[in-house]
């Protein structure tokens, strides 16, 4: 079969390589869709932790099982993968935080993934997915999983305002659903031209100038409930200590670089009420994930604008697509991948 | 000033009465739309335990201020009115939880309402509307506040699954905010053949036949997440234990006969761990209920779909008016409702 | 081995079997202490749907291993054992539901358990126990996790006040537990002398003559905040709808009679907010539960007050055994027990 | 009467002032213990923004109702007081967020306070406090009432693990609380010996050495799930991130340099799900704290240990009482006060 490798840093290779053998309780998958995540970007420039080269990347993926030692799925079955497999055996499995597993496996991280033409997955971690999903839509459900677990952490309320700082893929989907529960005021703030003007399309309400005083203005100095991070700045988490309103809650959501540190009042988090809080991964929420996005009530579509094929991978990692908000690696024939 | 009175049960007038003394930190209001609420014909049915006959009704009132004695509002200020006042100072007022006040007063059932042309309110009570905000749609701030507070309590999340009982005003917005949430599969339960019309055009998937069945069917015989009651059906709230899944949330939002029981299997409660909870009335919602209307969210347009004036009121208390969602009072010319 | 059988409706016999072979990933467990629970006796008189007969029961157990082939556990260890076992596959496991595993199997209902001299245990569900922790008390730790699991529900709170169903092992842990938080007024219903004045030794508020006058007496005809039963009543659950105060909660935590229906009013549920809740068993707070066990802040030793050895457990189960809160079946030397 | 006053920085003075008139709906206390709260040091060195000189301080007060223009208090009343009066119409107030108020009036702050031999206050502030309570113990329903406001917002559990830095009044009375609640490991951090004596009194494992060393040993290198800081150090915030568990929560509880900034790591709250919350007075509280110091829970007691009149007050303000925990202005004979 063909896969991607990312062999070291900015060293990749197109290989062909033979199926690996299927084990007990697990599904082999023809990889229809792929999307292309920050972190894989993180990997091909060496700056992902999690990594262990030689891989294959890839961890949002969907397809249809080919082959299964599962009970649970047949040859078939339209399916994606949670790539995060825990351990159920340590302290934080066995206290509801698989996200914290200390024996975490990570299909596209430490184990091969899903820029290939197949991949082996336990069964353990694969979903069924509805008929009118998409295998691209679907392809998301493990982001769009992680949105949602943040989504719960800040205790996300109907009628609130908020900010969010980033328009990619993440910023722009956490956009969506705030707006559809009714956030008001709901800013965007973003740099980069083309991801302005989609937010715009979207609805939003896009920062002009400086993100301060435009909280500042529209929120009559009250300052915002609730605000997202997804783009790693450690300038725009200072600043949001300043236009968080009281008892306010600042979601950390970023990838952020391990060395950098924030300068931060804790005379403002007491007097405030401030609450900043971190999410990781996407635990127990694949399932509400796909429930959402077979729902229909985001927009995916114009989000997932960009497809390259299994050759054309590093041209998504090395930052040559432009005007892109996710790539994805698409490895159907056009009538089946819808 | 006109002003319409319930004097008792089925016994109305409408009278032209002096305007009452504006006393301090009261503004005076003239009332531009006032919406009809479930309550208001109970209280003509003589069903409402809290209604001091004789009274102006009318709760879901919005306006324009033209006279104040309050420093917080002016003359034009355009405004919405809380209609439960609390005391500040009982055990329940002290303890945040505000809707269980033992001094309650009450615009539009213990003290005049909303279905005059003017009213006076005090200050505490007043919200500024913002400028993209219609009288119509700003008068039910209160109702959606309500449904803002029980979706707190059930602590709805992004998608998961629900059935809600009844399609009327209450029904169809909890419906319009669990769709925006991604709630998936999201079932409604009515009879009346216009309101499930209403519930298609806006995208609902309506119960057809038997409700348990129905629900089973569409959840793999898993039950839904969350179930809302608007109905007061007791059938149904007993059905729903059946169909609501583990872990899931019932939450009873009608007005309940207060005489009637339902039957309940505590072996269920235990061994699925339901939840069944109470709403009442807006407590610290009013605000959030402001932002979620103007941000457009939600369509109000299709459920205020019919207007009387002062003089014929009793037709949507009586029920002589036919294929109705909400009945609005609309005091204005038309040019100022919207 | 020696070990108790239940081979089906009050027909028992304790045999010498082989001792079952040991597979993968699993320990040996000789077993030192063993609680005898409410569902044991359930399965005794044929009243437990998840037993199988012919089963060894005994599922609240602590021992020592003396086999491992597991590479967590070493012969030595101190342990103590969750007996129930989830799929880690299915909708409830993956949502963080393990307690709703549609394929659970459960030690000493489905499989064979602890009233045994040994017993084999995959090392998912194996816990060390701190040094400080004798084998008795630390038998108990799946129950008191359940009550954390429902107290974790109820979301407890400082100062509230309480009212206690029941004065068994369950009722008399909770009571602690809440007198710890301040619970106040905090109330103990019970007929039986003995756990009277256990109850009333351990510093209980018990209810003399009539429940529902006696709490409206003690607090003012407010009521309880929370209520939580560990009797299975169906007529003090229908009482605790009127003595809950407004916003309360209760708790339906014993195993209730699967065709006993209770007869509640809505109207009061909507009205004054009351929340009623199930709770099912102990998932991800084991952790949890040893902590407490061990901190000392409960005081077990006074409820653990009957020991039998694996000859009488009969005894235990037909209620020959007056005067206990909580029977243990010691199958250590004494001095190892402790 | 007289009077303790602050009239600026260091300057003081203990006047005979006239008793100020009693307005409609207050009550006359003559007050009978007040404690000395961190704050009121903070006012003294002119480093309490809220402070308006010249003021009486004292916020934590008790006493007897001598005169009542109020309805729901008469001469006699044994109350306590809430020092943080809201105004009922700012959007905060509205909100349930009333520690917020937009116009808060601050009893001993910038109105009169407890420091003197009477006081006026609105109804709305005052609290009956029970027979079984002495003026001491209720004069720290304020701060008490804050801690539990804290335990609110971290929501602390049953059986887990914290670290408490600070061992003054409000550290040990959270450590009991926790202690209670069965936290364990519960550790202690502090350096005044006098205070580690009295924590270990308590019960405390207190910190030997190095704190982050001594957390990691003691935790198995988990770290602790809960961290409260009473200290207002940066250092310790700043470590706190380091030794607090995945999913952890830090309370930023004292109140802190204006000036002073923490230099923390955003990659870590991303990583371990950090959760960083601050805790601002005693909204909606005061209830379950006259609840919790009523049901004898904790050990005031030990903490109360140091008794000044109203001509000694500046003693307990600048420094020169050693070995207190908690100083309180006693103005009661001693029958009276307990
Ligand atoms: N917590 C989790 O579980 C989880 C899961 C998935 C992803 N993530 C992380 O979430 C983050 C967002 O993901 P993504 O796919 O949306 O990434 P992305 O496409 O890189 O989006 C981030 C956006 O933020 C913008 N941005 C950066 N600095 C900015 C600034 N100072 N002001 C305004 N905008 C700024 C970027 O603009 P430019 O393109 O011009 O720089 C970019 O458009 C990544 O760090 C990703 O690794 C976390
Ligand atoms: N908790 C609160 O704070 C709060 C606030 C506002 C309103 N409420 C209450 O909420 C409820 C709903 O308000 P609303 O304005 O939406 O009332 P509504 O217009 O009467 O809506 C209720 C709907 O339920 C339908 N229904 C009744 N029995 C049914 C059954 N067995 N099966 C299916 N559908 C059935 C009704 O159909 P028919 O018209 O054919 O009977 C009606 O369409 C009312 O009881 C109201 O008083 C509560
Ligand atoms: N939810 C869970 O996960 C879970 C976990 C463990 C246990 N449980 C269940 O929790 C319940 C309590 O367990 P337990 O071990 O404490 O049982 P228990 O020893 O039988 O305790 C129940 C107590 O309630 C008393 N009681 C019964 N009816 C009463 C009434 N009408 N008024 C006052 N007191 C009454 C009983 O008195 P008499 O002895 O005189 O009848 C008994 O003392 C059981 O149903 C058990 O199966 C549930
Ligand atoms: N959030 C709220 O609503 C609220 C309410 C009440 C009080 N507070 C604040 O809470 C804080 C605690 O109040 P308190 O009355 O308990 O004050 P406190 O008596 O000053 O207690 C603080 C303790 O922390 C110790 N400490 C300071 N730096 C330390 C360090 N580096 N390592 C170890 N221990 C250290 C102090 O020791 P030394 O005495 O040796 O310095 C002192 O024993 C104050 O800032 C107070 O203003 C906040
Ligand atoms: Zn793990
Ligand atoms: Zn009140
Ligand atoms: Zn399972
Ligand atoms: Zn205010």
């Amino acid at each position: 079969m063909r896969a991607f490798f990312l062999n070291g840093v900015k060293n990749v290779s197109v290989l062909d390589i033979d199926e690996p053998d299927l084990k007990e309780n697990e599904v082999k998958i023809r990889v229809m869709a792929c999307g292309v995540c920050g972190s894989d970007i993180h990997s091909y420039y060496g700056k992902n932790p999690l990594i262990k080269y030689p891989v294959v990347p890839g961890h949002e993926l969907s397809g249809i099982v080919v082959e299964s030692k599962s009970s649970l799925f047949h040859s078939g079955d339209r399916v994606v993968v949670d790539p995060n497999i825990p351990c159920n055996k340590c302290r934080y499995c066995r206290s509801g935080k698989k996200n914290f597993c200390e024996h975490f496996t990570s299909i596209g991280n430490n184990i091969y993934g899903g820029f290939a033409e197949y991949v082996n997955v336990p069964d353990s971690q694969v979903y069924k997915i509805p008929d009118n999903l998409s295998y691209e839509r679907a392809s998301v459900t493990e982001p769009v999983a992680c949105i949602i677990h943040g989504l719960d952490i800040v205790n996300a309320k109907i009628g609130e305002s908020a900010l969010i700082l980033g328009a990619g893929f993440i910023g722009l989907t956490f956009f969506q659903i705030l707006k559809n529960m009714g956030y008001n005021p709901l800013i965007v703030a973003e740099l980069n031209e083309y991801r302005k003007n989609i937010a715009r399309e979207l609805g939003a309400d896009v920062v002009i100038g400086n993100i301060k005083n435009y909280v500042k203005e529209k929120t009559g100095n009250y300052g915002v409930d609730l605000i997202v991070d997804t783009t790693g700045s450690m300038k725009l988490l200072e600043e949001s200590i300043d236009i968080i309103s009281n008892d306010g809650r600042i979601l950390a959501f970023a990838v952020y670089d391990p060395d950098a540190y924030a300068s931060i009042k804790p005379s403002l988090i007491y007097q405030k009420e401030i609450k900043i809080a971190g999410e990781f991964t996407n635990p127990y929420t694949m399932e509400r994930s796909l429930n959402l996005i077979s729902s229909g009530a985001i927009n995916l579509d114009i989000l997932l604008n960009k497809k390259v094929d299994i050759n054309n991978i590093e041209s998504a990692l090395n930052g040559s697509i432009k005007d892109s908000i996710k790539v994805i690696v698409n490895n159907s024939d056009n009538h089946l991948c819808k």
